[in-house]
């Protein structure tokens, strides 16, 4: 059996596979802030996950971590995790040493695109899915992708291959926190709308869509940047890849059909103006799978078994 | 032995391989206009190579074709070359039919990476070039890439991975011929810059260059926006698919080294703005190949082999 672990920015979930890499168990849990939290998070989870299913963690054939920010997949390494609180930690030994077993670090994109990978592949849909290749969109605090061709995850040479949400989309833009202007990130993610629609509320993104729909322009602005930033990201996934499935994930996903029909709206009006982008069918290629299924937790587990063959 | 033709837009090159795929012929003619002079290019010049190293043009054991337009190379069909004269032109059997071996087609830019691949490999440089991934960056009348990962080039779910001529950078900028405003190509191709400097000499593309280092400032905008969009397609390049080589290829590559320390230029401007484009070392991933190594024909050559397999 198999452990995958998805620390995320508040909650961390985690799923056991068994031998047909079939979920047996789940479980989430509150993620803690800083090195010692989020290990003791990872330990927990682990023994929780290891006792339910009657073996001791050190039992696990291996064990994947998924966890936002830059991972040095290849040592285990976390270089920075900002909403978490680490920078340089060595989550990887510092987990296998106190569990007794092998265990991986990945990107928790890359990690979700692995996982939905996995998901497309078992419930169908696309009979060429390795050749075809298949994207996640993370639309969370961030934007960015994780890509698998030909059945693989693609990390490139650097471990920015996906990060499309540095690619700049608009000259007049506001800086970034990458240093840049206008990057594709600051107008389509959860912190460029509540940078944009700062509110009292639980959700920036929930309330600027009620605004929007209640007819206030200046949320009805930052929504038509949503929609056309997402469709961007396809069109740029689908100019320089070309996969066929783009999934869509992360936290603005939850504002489901909504979203989905605003983004189809934009590139339905991009096809209208250009038979090649009508070509492309580039609706047709996203997918958004139930936001039950741990993908990212999924998609960990599997990269541990990867690595560890 | 395989035989690769690169069908150009004015000119035709091909070469001819020995079974340790060592060139051992070349020749370059010019291409005729349309289906029956394009075909006869392709008949005229394999029998020609075929006499120098003795054989009869069935005798190779395979011949590729790159040709510049949309083709699919599954069935062999050039779908359009406008600059060709082609439309809808079943060029692989039509020449195999003619033959009588083993034709394949392929779109030019797609051979040219291939070709690349194989000469970054060979003559090193990278030693992880396989996992690392190369583009071909082709500047010539438009704006395109061919990529190759894992030693395979990658086509795309729809035969489009590396158009990324096609992604918008500007918008306020003019009608592509896709349809969309302000595509990459727009601004940083050959016919982006005839558009925008016309003249009566041979080469828009130098003449341009001549005025702006004479110090006219229509030209020196132009020229900016030449430089800014070659860095802007390898930022493209390394933020989706993350290769650790582009190399750069095409007519516009005629102007040398003021293209490449211009772009340079620019990309360590934006290296200053940004740790995180700084870290990427997008300059180091430039490379150019020698104009007078055929990259496409030797490229077509090397599909037609994995073609045939
Ligand atoms: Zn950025
Ligand atoms: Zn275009």
């Amino acid at each position: 059996m198999r452990l995958g672990i998805d620390v995320g920015g508040t909650k961390t979930a985690a799923v056991v596979l068994d031998d047909n890499d079939v979920a047996v168990e789940e479980l989430t849990r509150p993620t803690g802030y800083g090195r010692d939290q989020v290990l003791a998070s990872v330990l927990e989870t682990s023994a929780e996950l290891a006792q339910r299913v009657g073996l001791t963690p050190d039992r696990f054939a291996s064990i994947g971590i998924g966890i936002p920010g830059a991972v040095n997949a290849q040592i285990g390494r976390v270089e920075h995790a900002v909403n978490l609180g680490l920078d340089r930690f060595d989550l990887g030994s510092e987990a296998a040493a106190r569990l007794g077993t092998r265990v991986s670090v990945e990107n928790d994109v890359n990690a979700a695109a692995v996982g939905a990978y996995r998901y497309v592949a078992t419930t169908g849909g696309d009979t060429s899915l390795g050749t075809d290749g298949l994207a996640y969109l993370n639309l969370g605090t961030g934007l960015a992708a994780g890509i698998v061709l030909d059945g693989h995850l693609r990390r490139g040479s650097s471990g920015v291959a996906g990060e499309i949400g540095h690619i700049p989309v608009d000259s007049g833009g506001v800086i970034c926190s990458c240093g840049q202007r206008g990057c594709l990130e600051t107008v389509a993610s959860g912190s460029a709308i509540a940078r944009q629609w700062p509110t009292t509320g639980t959700s920036p993104v929930h309330d600027m869509m009620a605004a929007a729909a209640a007819g206030d322009p200046v949320a009805g602005r930052i929504r038509a940047l949503l929609f056309e930033g997402v469709a961007t990201a396809v069109r740029i996934l689908t100019l320089s890849v070309d996969v066929r499935t783009v999934v869509l994930g992360g936290g603005v996903t939850s504002l489901g059909e909504p979203l989905l029909s605003g983004v189809d709206a934009v590139l339905n009006e991009w096809a209208e103006a250009s038979p090649f982008i009508a070509s492309l069918r580039l609706g047709e290629r996203i997918r958004v799978i139930p936001r039950t299924h741990p993908v990212a937790a999924v998609g960990a587990a599997l990269i541990g078994v990867s690595n560890s063959v």
